[in-house]
């Protein structure tokens, strides 16, 4: 008798991929076992490639320079950064080193984005499928992500469908009588690890498929939504005190006046956080990468010592931001309304 | 012909454990078909159990209050804070919620303790399983860790025996001839997702067993240690600004003078950051979680604004780590080298 359980199955001698290829029609050419109630597990670099979501780097140019342009135009905010290493919030609202671009397994003209909209990528997996196969299946995008406080990658889902994202125990009983209160797993994240046990890192091997799980499509198929943890639920929406200290000179000062307007809310949020330093600041002359700071009034040394605050607070702010700083103090407080000047700038690409 | 791959069978048929108890002897008796190359992934929870790292909640008294001491007691440092959620550092060196203190799956009287050396744990495991079937297979001790920016639980590894926990495809070339720079696989936390597959969360199942895998054990069986990332890589050692705001009303000011050391290296985090805003800061007095600061000059406005600067970043420092703190200007920087008094507290648990 059969062990009871659920098998993972590598799908072997799918071809490499260019943009306009069917992939659907290589997976069920590799694949015609494929079986109703399987998850097809897909690595999103071959869904990114035949979605032509690549940037072709020209020969002779600089390829680390065009590695980090690509980053910086899918990423919405910059979480932490560390010398060449930026981990970002991406346009799909997933957090991760580099914007989840890579430039392995790729010919060496080109670099890999996410899939622009990984869950419709895997909605038409899905059904392409059933219409080569007539099976009904799930489907996972992975990807491969680090971890905050773990060395080591795994593969998690950016994208899924036919398959829920979170299988909510809350409210269960266990045999003891309690109730769990917060158990809710990440069912697509935890196939996907599953499959990359069989996949491997170098290539060829971008598809397996996970069977025996009695798993029930969601009515609505919100594909990974759920599993993105952005705005009041993150408690580490910046990185912390190791980013600060790691600025470069201030010669190496790069401003982009563009991005200013991270200095309001840096002052909004300190503000907020030290009610006891109360002071109006206003700020202005910021077309250079440079914030002039003035008091709305002629200043005692107790509102230097508020102004002070604020702009200790700022600075730490921006420089978990990713910022670097120069304070230039431009008279004494009590002498004029303008106190100095915070010369900003993005640490050198 | 049977497809290729791997397969996950659940150990049907275990009991209840407690302290004790023999648990290599239950999987043998529950798994007699264990062979060599397996991997038995076996859930953290039965193994503190038979371990006895339990913290029983007298009847009638305070289960909340019992469960924050018994966080308090296994964590080396909190890393963020809300409400009644900690996530902290362990002693084994896990960041982890609560400390990774469960209560479900135990009579209700009880707190489970991740176990106290789960690697140890892990290769005294496969040692009674080759005693006992005479196959060499490896161990995983699993449990359900949250994720910082990815909503939903997934099983990672806490101890391993016999598994390399990471496998390094660093200077592996791929078949485009890049070179794979970054890419260390966590093999033993995938294989804790893929053993939750099929082990599920309302108790029953606590071991499943991979089968398929070609992993060679280790020469230096170093468990888990290699995925601890704390010190210079960890990017995240504190929850950010959603913590700050987050302050209690003075009022509730629960100050605990044993933990002042941590102003001392707050001002020195500061003062390293803030090189632009130089001055000397004394402080003493922290008796009774007030720290007075005191300048050793009296101060022009500058040095106020640049004593402020400090102590604002100070300041936002302790909150980010948790704690409460009240500022008590004294005198007016200029009038007295007695500053202001800082009094500080952690947030009521």
């Amino acid at each position: 008798m059969p062990l009871a359980g659920i098998s993972i199955h590598p799908v072997a001698g799918l071809p490499e991929f260019a943009p306009g290829d069917d992939l659907a029609a290589a997976i069920a050419g590799a694949a015609p076992w494929l079986a109703d109630g399987d998850v097809v597990v897909v690595t999103s670099k071959v869904v990114s490639k035949v979605e032509g979501r690549l940037v072709h780097v020209e020969p002779g140019t600089d390829r680390e320079a065009a590695r980090q342009r690509a980053i910086d135009a899918e990423t919405v905010r910059v979480v932490a950064r560390r010398g060449p290493l930026k981990i970002v919030e991406t346009r799909q609202g997933w957090v991760v080193a580099a914007a989840g671009i890579d430039a392995s397994n790729v010919p060496g003209d080109a670099l890999v984005l996410l899939p622009a909209d990984a869950d419709a990528s895997a909605r038409g997996l899905r059904a392409r499928l059933r219409e080569l196969l007539g099976v009904t299946v799930g489907v996972v995008v992975s990807d491969t992500f680090g971890r905050t406080w773990r060395e080591g990658l795994t593969d998690v889902a950016v994208g899924s469908a036919g398959v829920p994202a979170l299988i909510d125990h809350r409210g269960d009983v266990d045999v003891h009588g309690n109730r769990l209160e917060t158990t809710q797993v990440a069912l697509v994240d935890e196939l996907a690890a599953a499959a990359d046990l069989v996949k491997g890192k170098l290539g060829g091997l971008p598809v397996a498929v996970v069977r025996g799980l009695t798993v029930t499509a969601p009515a609505e198929d919100t594909g990974t939504r759920p599993l993105v943890r952005l705005g009041p639920g993150d408690l580490f929406r910046y990185g912390s005190r190791d980013l600060v200290g790691s600025r470069a000179p201030a010669a190496d000062l790069v401003p982009r006046p563009g991005e200013l307007d991270a200095v309001a809310e840096a002052f909004r949020v300190a503000g907020a956080a030290l009610p006891e330093f109360p002071v109006v600041v206003r700020y202005g002359g910021e077309d250079d990468g440079v914030v002039d700071i003035h008091l709305p009034e002629r200043a005692t040394t107790t509102t230097a010592l508020n102004l002070g605050a604020l702009i200790g607070a700022v600075v730490v702010q921006l420089h978990a931001e990713g910022w670097t700083t120069r304070w230039e103090p431009v008279g004494t407080p009590g002498g004029t309304s303008l106190v100095g000047r915070l010369w900003l700038g993005s640490p050198p690409d």
